[in-house]
């Protein structure tokens, strides 16, 4: 594993992170990857279960946002509609959604006998960037065996960097992929984790920035780099956390992600699509009916400060740790990008 | 009184009505008018308290959906940001909004000294419709001291048709003014009420249906009326209920409203503001926030579907109730307009 | 073919139809469909083409509006991030999207040789409904192939009822599926058509109307019908028009399609995902940047009254005829359900 | 005047500023304050003019974004709806926006007397802050007078920091108020500008970030400042362009000031409205309707992204001269704030 951010001497933000410093901080929550690495073939997927029992049956309070809609991402209008999420997340290149679709239909329709039967369909979630320069994204290459590999073969201490559906995606012009922190939160009846899983795919090197300090400026002088002349990518930002909000709270916390992407460099580009997708594991819908309302925990408004904050700093952590836990990838065409850690290691003096 | 859609033999929809069949059959709600009626001024106020406390200190889940925005309703906002209502709502012509807003302020500020000290400001609620054929609205006759009139003389059972904000408007070419109607529900949990009034203030009298039957069209053969070219007005529709419900999960009830709406015959045109606002009073959300989080009690979704009906027909209820309950009107240049009751007396046929 | 409401002897509305009284009355628009008809296997495919080009070379202004969320339909936030269709519009069953998203892929890559290379990717738009009563989804038996020939084989005079996408739906607790009419609208600068598709699959048959008339509470004193206990539908709105539009006024054209819906007699349930997706074939938007800037041709706002009109008339008569023409259709498990057209004949006196 | 960051040798971003580096810029904004200074008094208004016709008459194509919408701002409705600004924009304190609302309805009255009587109503827009720390702001002391005032005493060359609007304003705990920026963006058909003015009223101290510096943090190791407990703030970002946009495009473009706001530290705490406000001058839609359709000229969107990145870094650059042109101020109860210009030059290392 490459050195973190933490391990180069900077600390993002002044909130503390959980132990691991993943999405997986939050109790129940396991990320599975799988990578195509075959020449042309970069690309992967990369699956998100927001607990370990059966989603459909017990739902959990879900939300989106988009900062940039340039993007494909689908299941957002229901779980917009109705506030829940009742599947797996999961993370693939563009041309790939239909594998997606129909490996979480399979995953949800052999968990639950009484889909089409007796109660009615399903939502999957499904998230994408398009990996085009460096995996031949043509070749839909994504199987819906692959998706349900990732779906069946999670873990708390996942892998980030070039891996699942971060093998093929660039950032800042260099390698991007996965990353991910999270952030512990204290409030006055509890301690609660928020984590971000961010799939990064975005910017331009120049615009670069890390803590504030405009890296990329500074290598953009020791460097010759052939730069995308166009940003036709995505950031897809998944947000966990297990304080009791409401679907509408959770969408103010999504929101603010957008803060911790801007200080990493980010315009917001035409070209790529960025979508927050996040969900909240306080508190589990029952599919089925109860003959009482339901009970919905739920944060005073005035304390949801601290959950504003640290979203913004564990998404702006994440983004460079997907930067930072890249390996070199070598795909299409024989397109390559350089890897954070082997400039910083080549040009030290700049951190 | 003139008689109501219900003693001329027709009943709307297949929801039993409350008490009143008002909107203040929800408990704790209550309706207050200040009419200005003097040759050219025929205007008014329209307020509605949702509960009889301090609506500052305890706050209601709340929502808008706006079905067209033609309309300069103020207040929205931040209602949607937060799910919450903190005034009582105001209803009066467009051009009145300032002072509506004022009224709002100092009944806020009187009732609360912590604001604008200690804790932030106000978000005052005003609907609004356009009653410039009847009223000269640009004398911008609407004091200050009428709103608060209107604030602090509500009652149960208020009066309906050209009265309060109603006193200037048409609603299909005809009188129109206030209207309000309820349901109440049953679910395993409960029996709840839902209440509607509307300011009604649109469309075009051969498109105006009663319980489905093209009653404009048949007047249309029988009088000849010169139609307004434009539609230049406006609806809003103020929901409550004592449900327990999500913000979200009123919001989906709100939207329903248009379906009554649409049964009265509106194409919903470019020129007419349509706006529903609600509150529910199952919850009161305290100002001041607690050491344990909150607790909001809801209905699950797969309940819903009583409350998306019976807010279409209370609605749909309401709007033909205010052209019933309107009586003849002479204002600005001696514009008047004929009046449904003495129309269908005129022609008893058609109905 | 069954009879048309038209030849019932009721007319819908004010406004005059097309010459088809078919979306394909907009020139340019052609309507394909696959159905699969075998046993438990009752379901199928319906294309929607804009244009008789490379629709993603020549773009055209496009939207969404989502009356209920509660449905799965792809590609809307790109279409309304970007206000633009890219792709023909296709529909098919809830759990097929997978195979009409690769479906509508390959269809794009092969005429567009740069996707994926020199220029980004593209964004498949997909609608669908719940036909689970009548058709086995779990079997996700709508292949690739299946779209694909929907898509090569449109016409102009195309087949409604229980035919393509429409074939496992019901409507009313009838028959549903695929219905649609147009209207022509007159301006100052030109005629121009307004087009509407639906795949109907929503409602309760106590609930329906037709133009007013309360039909299925009619039909329900006569007949003993088992109605599905919940509404598990949905209803797809497809609008097309060669009015020249910015996509915010295509917009709110679009939204205006509630008002059809609910004259007859739609209470827009929870479970029943509505969901409405326009174009207009006014002006093409080229997928490369000219050097000069776009020239957008649009109606003045106070134009767009007719419009609201036409596509309100327009929907309702579509939702009728998709009842009308529908064939009885035996299903999963022997479901069945009667066809509007075959109670008519029967109980000729309700009409 | 202080000195501006461009003086303290800082310059924010890669694109050029125009002339005045002000929302002047942008030919035909003009801009005016009136100020109140009376002890506990300390507030005021800002008027925005975006042309120098009369708006209602020739209207341009505007947009609004929510980025937290804990505020009050008026008139988005409306331009939402219609895609359109037909008034100045006002901004003033939370409290006064009565006193606003009276204050654009005159003007436009007066400017037109086919207001409410051949043509409908007027749409205000006024945004707002709360300035309740420095000013009274429970005795509502900005009259009509004062915003009209400002509305007929605008300027190009306008006054920043304590002024207007932002005379009682607080922002990352220093004096905040008003500051603007400009940046001119080249196409391939030609050079335009895009303005921002910002009303700035949010934000911590250890937040603070002057590109990228963190400034906040240093600072607060030399002072010791009583912070304000809570954000009850809001800031209020106003982007002008001469740039031929569809009012989508322009939405996009206001979504992007986002990214300069989180530059410069903020977290978008819960108490802070964040709103934007924003007008193209590239097109002018006459209030009356045309016999033939209009044509809105627009950008490709694939040229978009220097708008996007231009828009963040004068956002980033007008909350900084915010900042440092503020002079110190004394208000309610003797509260007061340090500037920002102050202590860089006390503790000058740390810049």
């Amino acid at each position: 594993m490459n050195k973190t951010i933490r391990e180069l001497g900077i600390s993002i933000g002044f909130t503390p992170t959980g132990r691991w410093n993943k999405i997986t901080d939050v109790p129940g929550v396991s990320v599975g990857h799988y990578t195509l690495n075959n020449r042309d073939i970069q690309t992967g997927v990369t699956a998100i279960l927001p607990h370990q029992g059966n989603v459909f049956q017990e739902k959990l309070i879900a939300s989106s946002h988009i900062i940039n809609g340039f993007g494909k991402t689908a299941g957002t209008i229901q779980m917009k509609e109705l506030g829940m999420l009742e599947t797996p997340i999961v993370l693939t290149n563009t041309l790939s959604i239909g594998a997606a679709f129909d490996a979480l239909v399979d995953y949800s329709l052999e968990k639950n006998s009484t889909i089409g039967r007796t109660t009615g369909t399903v939502n999957p979630i499904i998230g994408e960037c398009n990996d085009m320069y460096l995996n031949d994204i043509r070749k839909q290459a994504v199987q819906k065996e692959h998706v349900s590999y990732a779906l069946e073969n999670t873990e708390i201490d996942f892998e980030e960097g070039a891996v699942g559906a971060g093998r093929g995606m660039l950032c800042y012009s260099l390698k991007g992929g996965i990353g991910s922190s999270s952030r512990v939160i204290k409030l006055s009846h509890g301690d609660y984790s928020i984590g971000v899983l961010t799939l990064t795919n975005f910017g331009k090197l120049s615009d670069l920035r890390v803590d504030g300090i405009p890296i990329g400026r500074k290598l953009r002088d020791h460097i010759a780099l052939e730069e995308k002349e166009k940003d036709r990518g995505s950031v897809m930002i998944i947000v966990a956390t297990d304080l009791p909000v409401s679907d509408r709270q959770l969408n103010r916390i999504l929101k603010r992600s957008v803060t911790g992407l801007s200080r990493t460099g980010s315009i917001i580009g035409n070209g790529s699509g960025e979508i927050v997708l996040g969900f909240s594991t306080a508190t589990r819908i029952p599919h089925e009916q109860a003959p009482s309302p339901l009970s919905i925990p739920a944060i005073h408004e005035e304390e949801i400060d601290v959950a504003f904050r640290a979203v913004g700093e564990a998404t702006e952590e994440a983004v460079i740790e997907s930067l930072l836990q890249a390996e070199p990838v070598t795909g299409r065409d024989g397109h390559t990008r350089p890897t954070l850690t082997e400039l910083l290691q080549k040009y030290k003096q700049i951190l």
